[in-house]
């Protein structure tokens, strides 16, 4: 939170790869006694999606679960790139990159348990939500101020978009 | 939320504008696996609103999105002033006041967002909730100590009748 | 929560009379879009509320509003003095102590919004959760350090029980 | 919280008994008006509880109360040892150390409410999520910084593990 901001590496960004749990989410699995599972999103992440989208960012959701509520939730929000079920994010993002021509040192990843440590040392710049595992709060080069599905991904697009120059209002 | 409070301007607000995700809700997106959506809303803001219609304060709910579960606690309030999916809200606030005789500066507004903005600018008070966008704090005439959907709008109303020399209890 | 606790008074309480909606539940109105409500209890607050009716206390539980999963709760805690959509408070508990040869000194009372002062007022003792409107906070005898569904109902009897020299373990 | 870590104890942890409501959830009770209860558990909890048994270390779950949603989450995580409806639970921890030649010294609880303290003070080392009940977090060797189901569980795992010399990443 109060580590210094690295603008020159952030200004870079062309892709934002998002852990789904903990991250868009506020890290609960809340499950009903017939089965159901819902899943907790912040509606100031979903406009600053927007927003980055707008900007030209490319937005990736890579999730080692799945759940039908985030699929309802990318949908409504117009993100096309969500990749659930992933046991191996690293492989999945080289991918993703290289078919868009991007290199790591253009993406930006979120993540707050150990499983999204590889994909965030490779990235360019990565931040962890305040309720993140504390070796992935240790790893990350920035941790927000609010926790995953409380405003942690409209933090990291404020800045994101503010290293370009993007005024807010 | 130390900001030193109007009462010219607050004595003189006949209507109160209110953003619903974030503001009356604790700002969450609740999506279960079969496509519902659930919204969490606050007794106390219930009951405050409930003194408000009845001390003479007009409300108004108005939402970029849209959710029967909204409609659902707006008519369980006797609140029938609720516009939802409105992507220009300046706009249909305009023609509110218009049809009732009010100018802007007899309105005040609630909003967590960047897209809040226009519409606090143009009223003659405006408040954001405690975990609003930092921008929309920075505008707003008051934040409040606590966050939408856990008593922001209980707090908002209270200054209201208050300015007015509404005793509580 | 810093105020003095008076044993003298807590040691003649027969009877608690609890608010439910942000006394018993964390005072949030939880609608889904097909017209469902949910309410959140604390578990804690459940084995505390065991203890007391073990220890002769009686429970009874007082709403403004109605909910069939205030029933649930209350039929799965063994609590059968619930009173659900009640307007005028005072009035039924008045009856309640009458007809058990109880004086309002013998009951205390948990609310967190003002249409909960006029019964905390004519009780022997009576607290508030640490979320209460202010001025109910400030009319109470004491304000819990845990908030409505989250521990306040819990706080409340092992003042009681402890006031009475019970142990806990 | 701030307590010495006993690691000695620690070491010898070969099987951790976890209280289900406050320990795995966050201590609510979540009612829908149609009779359904459902659960909130943490992710990063079920990850834990992953490495805890590749690392060797028996997960068991004893709840005083019986819901299908603690069945669902259990079987999600590959956790069999799973006792809902126990009014006795050390009881039936003595036979599962008995049956698995695991002495008490070799067990670690986790319990938030006062029914949990027996557990504990018999296993070889015990911890309390940070809103257990005050009795229970005095009686406990460790205090978690995390509230149940908000990371508890991962916290004791990780205690454990790096007691033996594991290193996360």
């Amino acid at each position: 939170m109060k580590r210094p901001i690295d603008r020159d590496r952030l200004k870079n960004i062309r892709l934002l790869a998002l852990d789904v749990d903990g991250v868009l989410t506020d890290g609960t699995i809340r499950l009903d006694g017939a089965g159901g599972e819902s899943k907790v999103f912040s509606v100031q992440d979903g406009s600053a999606l927007k927003r980055a989208s707008a900007a030209g960012v490319e937005i990736v959701w890579i999730s080692g679960r799945t759940s039908p509520a985030v699929a309802a939730r990318a949908k409504e929000l117009g993100v096309t790139a969500v990749y659930q079920g992933v046991e191996e994010k690293t492989g999945v993002l080289d991918k993703i990159l290289a078919g868009k021509g991007l290199s790591w040192k253009q993406a930006a990843a979120v993540g707050d348990d150990l499983n999204d440590l590889a994909v965030m040392r490779k990235c360019g710049w990565s931040a962890a939500p305040s309720q993140a595992h504390p070796a992935v709060a240790a790893a990350a080069d920035y941790v927000t101020g609010t926790p995953g599905g409380g405003g942690a991904v409209r933090e990291v697009v404020d800045l994101i978009l503010e290293a370009r120059g993007r005024a807010l209002s």
